[in-house]
């Protein structure tokens, strides 16, 4: 049981037009009856749940009006976290939103950790753990392919799936127990074919969920590119005619260092975080310093490379300096200005250095090539041969360590079916199988784990 | 009569844990019943106003979840906008909010112009205008100061005294017309002598609100100040030490360049935008870059000026300079480091060469002299020695002029009747009275003036 009530900002911190304060716990509602005035003077702490009743914040000391909101009221269970839920949605000032917040807290309330809504939405059994970390998914997703896999995570398709193969293996773990209680019966080798069919059944289903999850994890983060080259080579027209076409998806993440900036394209569904490197957007002038070793500083973070050559000067010095420094890093080289220059020979000198990298003509300036440069990008990245460094959530890797974990045990426990190891052994296998897999959906995990998960969170989530 | 459905995101941009895409409009509630399906199926389009329903938007076209929501549903005339107003409350994330905003697009709402929210709310009388300018200093109000006064202007405190002035000139021009419809009556001169008194009272009142104003402004918006001097006199210590002291209310002002970042500082309830030039809160290394050169850049920005001298090792050339380039600059002379040299002396030797800048001995080190300087600072705003230079809203600057455009009229029609003039006259000057003040409640403005005050405000608002 949970007896403390917290609040936090929920909304993005800067001026918008509307700001929420959320309180959630048993006493959301005493508290925010203390700083909430309803224009109406009517009794709206007892009319009932989720309505939305306009007044003013008013500090009770002073007496001071804060500001102008509309108070959410909804009571437990049916809310966010199924306890009592109090917004406060005022008209989205800094200031207004932390001085509501001061008082809420000084009427009772604690600040809420990042996540912990959501978090008291899992442990009071609102959301298993998998649906919980599939609403960062959403926040966080950069293209509609990456939102459709997440919300099909909140809905709990993946919790069900994993849930499935976790009665399948509980129905195992009897047959193979009953089986050790009642040997005399005679019935193993029976058993032991039939152990192995279904215990391979359920090892497929995870590789099928290990693959799922790997694809999974591009679509929601992505993977980062840079664009190198020589000056003048075409770098920054490049990028941006890949951010102008994409122009409506286009985000600025949060987070990133002043010093690199990204900007995000949806290729086919994919976000490329196409890197910023000091001024790749800037200045001509800026673009014109930026050589070898700015290009060096740009692979050293990207997970695909995208080197331009330009077609109308040939083969520089400088252009095999920066192959060279390319080395094995997966990537394309791009031939740009074919429009201009003999693209064709071009390519013929540079394949012998190119390894297994992609030559592709270009023309930045029509536009040729283009459409196939996408396709390229997202074959290399589907194919596997470009695979995102490990950074973001908890969760992916969580997920994947999980169900690798699983299948572990699982191909244990059938060698040792396939072998006629002892049954009390591949009991122990399945079991352990078992709980790997709930540590996807919580049903096995520790409190440690859980905390971690929802330190991701943003604050007031 | 507006007879179109407007549509915006009106939560920040930004990874949030809620976001909210919000519709307004005869529309409004048939559009929103497109995209949204509620949990329960329940009929909530006639189950009455300010209730919250629980459910997802789902893409018509591909049955595609889009996000969960909360709908928040209200029907005229009590909203925001005195119209129809739905706010789907979703999970905060970019994408799920633009898909949203896109499917109610797409369903018939058109996108909302930046502050066309608010705008309908003046269009549908629910405030006047002052009351709706207001609402943007709510929502960048930097100070608790800065918010009050935001809050008094909403709560329609300016726009009733405006009010009151505008009515009493009401009175005083049909007191002038009888007059002159009646001459006859031979009462001129006893009117004479209470019209004079009456336009006075209305004229001293008026002169009351413009130094208000002025006031108000500084609270509002603040002043830039900028720190300069030669290196290693302390300056990045200072002005990390006047942000760390004021940390709970320290913000960065979205929309500046990334050259000038500033911080902004309450300083008394003063907003005190630091300007960080170039580095000034960057390494120690690009500090000791700045000297007399990035100082004439900061100084070109500032409206208050803090030199920074260093008692520990007297004053240098490059001292000297500086003083100079400062000229007759506003601002406050400190003298750092007391703790390890001799204020007092270097005190005595910079005295001639300060003009009217105040000189105040300091160490940042030991937190010497920093409530001074506090006090120093709020003196010479308040006091009017320092002014901010005419930037933000639109409204500030035009309040003023309508008041002061008020003034010289009344001035005007007093005068007329000190002199004996033609009451014809006279009533002009206080129709026009009348008119100046109404253009700040709005009943007199003319629509252009309206689009440019919403021009200011954010989209969704």
């Amino acid at each position: 049981m949970i007896d403390d009530t917290i609040a936090a900002i929920s909304t993005p911190l800067g001026e918008g037009a509307i700001g929420i304060v959320r309180l959630s716990g048993p006493r959301a509602v005493e508290i925010a009856s203390k700083l909430f005035v309803s224009a109406k003077k009517r009794d709206w702490i007892n009319g009932g749940s989720h309505r939305l009743i306009y007044g003013h914040v008013v500090d009770p000391e002073t007496k001071e009006m804060v500001d102008e909101v509309l108070l959410g009221l909804m009571r437990a269970p049916h809310t966010y976290t199924r306890e009592d839920v109090v917004e406060f949605n005022g008209h989205g000032g800094i200031v207004p939103l932390r001085r509501i917040l001061e008082l809420a807290l000084r009427y009772g309330a604690r600040l809420a950790e990042p996540g912990e809504f959501t978090r008291r939405a899992f442990l009071n059994g609102r959301l298993d753990l998998a649906q919980a970390e599939s609403i960062i998914d959403v926040i966080r997703a950069k293209t509609d392919a990456g939102l459709r896999l997440a919300m099909s995570n909140l809905r709990g398709e993946l919790s069900t799936r994993v849930g499935q193969f976790q009665d399948q293996l509980l129905g195992l773990v009897a047959r193979v127990e009953a089986t050790i209680d009642f040997p005399e019966e005679d019935l193993e080798e029976v058993t032991r074919e039939d152990l192995i069919t279904i215990t391979g059944g359920v090892l497929s289903g995870v590789e099928g969920l290990i693959e799922q999850a790997a694809g999974g994890r591009l679509y929601r983060e992505g993977i980062r590119a840079a664009i190198i080259g020589r000056p003048n080579v075409g770098k920054s027209s490049l990028l941006n005619a890949l951010l102008r076409e994409k122009r409506a998806i286009v985000t600025e993440i949060p987070g990133t260092t002043r010093d690199v900036i990204e900007e995000v394209v949806n290729i086919r569904g994919i976000p490329v975080r196409l890197m910023d490197t000091a001024g790749l957007r800037a200045t001509s002038d800026v673009v014109e310093k930026m050589g070898v070793e700015r290009s060096r500083d740009a692979l050293r973070l990207a997970d695909l490379v995208l080197l331009v050559l330009d077609a109308s000067t040939g083969l520089t010095d400088q252009d095999r300096e920066i192959i060279e420094l390319a080395g094995d890093r997966k990537g394309i080289i791009l031939i740009n200005k074919s429009d201009i220059g003999d693209g064709r020979a071009l390519e013929r000198e540079v394949r012998p250095a190119a390894g297994d990298k992609p030559v592709k003509i270009i023309s930045v300036e029509t536009g040729e090539g283009l459409p196939d440069l996408e396709r390229t990008i997202e074959e290399l990245v589907l194919g596997g041969r470009v695979e995102a460094a490990d950074t973001f959530l908890v969760s992916n890797v969580r997920h994947k360590e999980a169900l690798e974990k699983c299948r572990e045990f699982l191909r244990e426990a059938r060698e040792g079916l396939l072998q006629g190891r002892n049954l009390d052994l591949v009991a122990i296998d399945l079991r352990a199988a078992w709980e790997a897999l709930g540590l996807i959906t919580g049903s096995t995990v520790s409190e440690d784990i859980v905390e971690r998960i929802f330190r991701d969170f943003c604050i007031g989530k």
